[in-house]
């Protein structure tokens, strides 16, 4: 590889959609910093004379070879961002997809099989609350009118957001021919979380994807006066609502699972008001669904418990739900294999707790993620973080991947 | 009294301001509901053939003698109400000065002082955020200038409002010489808790208001992906505030004070995301300061033990104080008389954690509150209650109260 290109690219993708306070990324899909995203990696393409096209929903291809050839190997991740999110979550994929095409040619290594880098389109669902539009629409996991149909916070429309952006929200849809043709992908990311942190290892291969799923616990009380009403009267949710959040801790603790309330509504929300309603978001994941299952039901039961003690009923909903996903074990074993030379079963092989589109895209084809180590841990924020020697290794890395995938 | 003419009363004021869904009352000083109130204040008056004032700060008066006499004995109360409002929490005390003006004449009593019956504008604040906002004017409690900069959610300053519905912001201000004639101030309102629903009487004296104040508590944590980081890492602000929320009412409990989290903030308020920071507001309120000023000491020091587990910084600002205030005594012993007959001293004599105009006058002349009883407790709220036996009994009290000092 050259590791001047990879620090260029990511010098000039830096301050795109940076924010001068936060110092967080806010690019969020089909707006000016997403349009600013999408021109960098088309001049990327261009630049090294790869054929770029843009697919039927918006996600972006750059291609060494024939586009229509068979067994294709791709390689990439997303540009866009969560609100004030870190600079490397879907950027480091993407760059080091680049930089690993640069590597592979700088060998003189001649791939028998087409390779792409790939930029899938609204991954992070920042703007219209569902992650992974663009990988979900190609495989035929989200309807076009379900997709035409997602609302920002602003009140426009997917469609329209699209159409603004220059791209035809009248072609979304299932991509099936496209996916056919690919024979692997394998997406590169910023780990979230400390697993390799704690180890001698820069780069490690994914496993799975947790189950995991998101529930609104509705905390029903009785609005009062908070300057009046007796302790001993007093049907109080926000109670109920902290107790949960604890037991939540809790019980994920002792399940080795993960709980967590991030998001949180009350009404009336009043400093002097007792209030009717308190709805809280759990969000909880686990390494098999079994445990999942436990910890919601032991979470949920310790709500309703306190329910009764504090004279507030408690309702919960199931909004959403992601059973789990194993990566495709074969294609790992061959990643484990080219990473680790002489001892792959040295390749740290780790689960992860999010969504990503290489999640989306397994239940079609053969796909693996790559994760390079985070110092800090911390994903989604501005602290997120990778050492230079890890990015570069991660470059060398994915390069080994493409040569052996590709090349042999 | 006369039942007929309170029940005629309440039933045309009843429908004002009602929210269809909810039940409850949406009364927001100087809006389209609130000009309807005055108008039903006004033709009350004149019905009866009350001298009829609005003075320079919107409150609304009704005499029985001369207005410009001294030593007047002044009862009611105010006509607005919080979002989503009970029925009785202010209206009950106007109401049933109208009906005891009515009682006293039919008694045939000759009062020998002004009587009065007020409407205190702009009582709860709802709409600018400032509770008693009327008689702080007249009490010099709030500069005209500070007045009429509020500003409600829409941006509409309180000088913009008052000007829409008729009422010149440029007269506001102190009213020394209004007070200065009144010898004596009675607010009668529905009781906010259950004390008197434990008891025989219908009808209570208000002792004192309790200190009480808000303080603001910032949890400062660190943003990272609800998914992805291990327990381990997390430093979640949500447990701290959480474990602060259970930890203020095992205080309050224990040391006879009320403390409530009615009000919460959360960035970045995602499901999937860890806050960086929860925001919770705390109103506490205590029979006295010493109490007060306790209990906050050790929700304080309990959230900042916790907070140093859970590696969450705590920062807690005192947003706003209202020391004690104590009712003139002998004219809260001279009602006590007036209702106890043979037992003064069975008469229950209550103090509130909640702000009135009373409360507000206190400091500028002789006043005094009665409670009516509240059979649910609840205030703020559509399921604030009062029996018609024992609005009767209010009645019945206050036409004694209003005889006894302004016909003796």
């Amino acid at each position: 590889m050259s590791p001047a290109g990879f620090h260029e690219m990511w010098r000039d993708l830096l301050p795109v959609g940076r924010d001068a306070t936060s110092g967080g990324y806010r690019r969020y899909a089909w707006t000016g910093a997403d349009t600013d995203c999408r021109a960098w990696f088309r001049a990327q393409a261009e630049d090294r004379g790869l054929r770029y096209e843009t697919d039927r929903n918006g996600n972006q291809w750059a291609w060494l070879g024939d586009p229509n050839g068979r067994d294709a190997v791709v390689t990439g991740s997303h540009l866009d961002s969560v609100p004030d999110g870190g600079a490397f979550d879907g950027p480091l994929g993407v760059v080091s997809a680049f930089a690993a095409v640069d590597g592979l040619l700088a060998r003189g290594a001649r791939p028998t099989r087409p390779v792409a880098v790939v930029n899938f389109g609204d991954e992070e669902g920042a703007r219209f609350g569902l992650a992974c539009v663009g990988s979900r629409l190609s495989a035929g996991r989200l309807t076009p009118e379900d997709a035409r149909r997602l609302t920002d916070a602003d009140g426009v429309t997917l469609a329209t957001a699209m159409e603004r952006a220059g791209h035809d929200p009248a072609t979304i849809g299932p991509d099936p021919e496209r996916l056919a043709r690919i024979g692997a992908f394998v997406e590169l990311h910023v780990e979230q979380g400390r697993a390799l942190a704690d180890t001698d290892h820069a780069v490690g291969v994914a496993s799975a994807i947790w189950p995991h799923g998101r529930w609104r616990f509705d905390f029903h009380g009785e609005a009062n006066h908070a300057g009046t009403t007796r302790l001993a009267d007093r049907h109080d949710p926000m109670l109920t609502y902290a107790n949960t959040v604890l037991a939540a801790r809790k019980k994920a603790r002792l399940a080795g699972a993960l709980a967590t309330f991030g998001k949180v509504g009350v009404e009336p929300n009043g400093v002097n008001a007792i209030p009717s309603l308190v709805r809280g978001w759990l969000d909880s994941r686990a390494a098999d669904q079994d445990t999942l299952d436990r910890v919601v039901a032991e979470i949920r039961t310790a709500a309703e418990e306190r329910g009764s003690r504090d004279g507030v009923r408690v309702e919960v909903t199931r909004e959403s739900f992601t059973p789990v996903v194993e990566f495709d074990n074969a294609l790992r074993d061959r990643l484990a294999g080219l990473l680790g030379g002489d001892r792959p079963e040295a390749v740290p092989v780790l689960p992860t707790g999010a969504g990503h589109d290489a999640g989306i895209l397994s239940s079609e084809l053969s796909s693996a993620m790559m994760y390079v180590r985070n110092p800090t841990g911390v994903s989604h924020s501005p602290a997120e973080s990778a050492d230079e020697d890890d990015c570069t290794a991660g470059v060398t890395a994915l390069t080994e991947v493409l040569e052996g995938l590709a090349c042999r």
